[in-house]
């Protein structure tokens, strides 16, 4: 039994991948593989349409809000998200917490106007800063849910009369929120939603066709969404993995109880780790992670020994961010409690040997 | 044993479903399904790397040609291309032999000047215009190989001196093609690379960092040739099966031997239609596609008896594209001859019960 603790692509659960794994072969009894399935095929559609109505149901979104799934990771929303809500001459609000929000920040100033209200930088990220004023006049406001990186969290949802625009991409679908107070939500699917190549957007049509530029098709999200997702072919077996990852977490009790086992995971991790007098996480109590909890030892030069008999106790990929160094153990949905608990015996045992 | 001749999302090779079927719940013995492998690993750099290393050697491509695996489909880069290479005072000229190309062409008048050199639309795109000349002062030629919904193909490279651009989704290594002559090439994979949702994209270097304008860090291909196709999380899925699909090509004797085959399958499909009296291809001799074959049946009103009756008899997806009607068989690299034996022997049959 191995625990995979990779940052993402990450962890999902193995009854999906079952699932897939035979739908490679022979999909819902067609005799053909969901990879030769045509996007306009009614059997494709019907992948669509479920894996739509699965996440506006996960989520308990309005009918203000449409669903999309798209090519380009998060990445991509970056610069599509100022390319259709943000002039030249106006000014956007961005909180930097971590390495994806400056990479945000980045790609906004090419299309106009960026007002950082805050920043965590001055402690390396280790903190989400909470005295700062969204100017009623920026056009929207940006914020990272969950630094993957630097292991924070925003659990709740800041105050501000501002559009709100989120990139949720490592704690989409991981704990109840309420959704519905976002103009603009954004999620790589490689960590809670499925395979990489698949983007989730998430939006309320009225924010859109206020920018007075041309939209390339493919950026120009009022015609992804008159098209169903399907302007040009849609990363179709990620659409199905999507919709099977969201069929599991809808039988295992949706959000709510997800956020429950989720929030279990990180403390009883966060418990131990404070505790130990070992190791030890940098990140503001506050401000913790549910989904990533980054750690050092005590004898740093213990690190490369730690991940190897790591490893071959079957808690493989604990490596921590090359940028950030020491440990990461990412517990995003499809980790069972069992997991936490044998790492969390594995640290225990090491420490007794190397303490 | 059923034969699938849908255009795309298509028919790919039954070995390499097989082995894609074991990866997903065991990825070269790791215990781990290649969907959880983090693509920072050296397990997923391995699987890039074969990936380029097997294009490469496929399409034997010289040094100055760099391979990119991008998220976003090829109809991201009707306008990735323009965005890169063509200032707003600048002209490029298009080639107009279908739906794909005139696409193209509308999202490149967002960046620049465009000079349509010639179009076969007055003929529903049935045939390849000859009789034209590509302005020396352009600052590319672009066209489309395979015309995926008319059924045309320009198997022979046109003659021009300023660098060449081709979409090539729909028969990129499907016969031998003197690659190094282009400029830049791009394919979705969906046809005779693997899953929806990669993108390749053959370029020289040289043709970069001559435009005016900021690119978003996604869209400027310099930053992808530096990251090598990890600027974000690639689509790991997508670019692992494209890997097994080369190997499963290469095995099976490269570009030259599938173009035989390629050409035997059309051969012997056009002979038929031509012979039959019955059935009827629209697309002149000396344009037609070795991948696509549009046709009609004397009877039209037989149309769906012929689709339904196909289906029931193992040829399934043969309708036309919704925008011509009719029927298509997308004969793609992974259709054996059998298929196409299957599908005259239906044929005729069919034919001489409602002929």
């Amino acid at each position: 039994m191995k625990h995979n603790f990779n940052a993402g692509p990450s962890i999902l659960p193995k009854e999906v991948f079952e699932e897939a794994s035979r739908a490679i072969l022979n999909f819902n009894n067609t005799g053909l593989s969901i990879l030769e399935i045509g996007h306009r095929t009614p059997l494709f559609q019907a992948v669509m349409d479920e894996a739509i109505s699965l996440t506006k149901e996960l989520m308990q979104l309005d009918d203000d809000h449409s669903v999309l799934f798209l090519h380009g990771g998060a990445t991509t929303q970056f610069f599509q998200v100022p390319m259709n809500l943000l002039n030249e001459n106006e000014t956007a609000a961005y909180l930097d917490c971590g390495v994806w929000g400056s990479k945000a920040i980045k790609e906004a100033k090419l299309f106009g106007q960026v007002n950082v209200v805050a920043t965590s930088k001055d402690k390396s990220y280790t903190y989400i800063p909470k005295d700062y004023t969204v100017p009623s006049d920026a056009k929207y406001f940006h914020y990272t849910t969950n630094n993957t990186i630097e292991g924070t969290e925003m659990l709740e949802i800041p105050e501000t009369n501002v559009p709100l625009i989120a990139d949720m991409s490592s704690d989409i679908l991981s704990h109840v929120v309420d959704f519905n107070r976002f103009a603009l939500i954004y999620a790589g699917a490689q960590k809670n939603i499925g395979a990489a190549g698949v983007n989730l957007v998430v939006l309320r049509k009225d924010i859109l066709g206020k920018v007075n530029r041309k939209l390339p098709g493919m950026m120009d999200y009022r015609q992804h969404i008159e098209a169903g997702s399907m302007l040009n072919t849609p990363p179709t077996f990620g659409l199905y993995f999507a919709g099977l990852v969201f069929k599991w977490l809808k039988a295992r009790g949706g959000l709510t109880a997800i956020g429950e086992r989720n929030r279990a995971k990180a403390e009883a991790l966060y418990g131990y780790i404070d505790s130990s007098g070992f190791y030890r996480n940098p990140v503001s109590k506050d401000a913790r992670s549910w989904m990533n909890v980054p750690f050092t030892l005590a004898k740093p030069d213990l690190d490369k020994t730690f991940l190897t008999e790591a490893n071959a106790a079957g808690l493989t990929n604990l490596e921590g961010h090359r940028s950030v160094g020491g440990m990461r153990a990412s517990i995003y949905n499809a980790m069972p409690i069992e997991g936490v608990q044998a790492l969390i015996g594995f640290m225990k045992d090491f420490q007794r040997r190397h303490g």
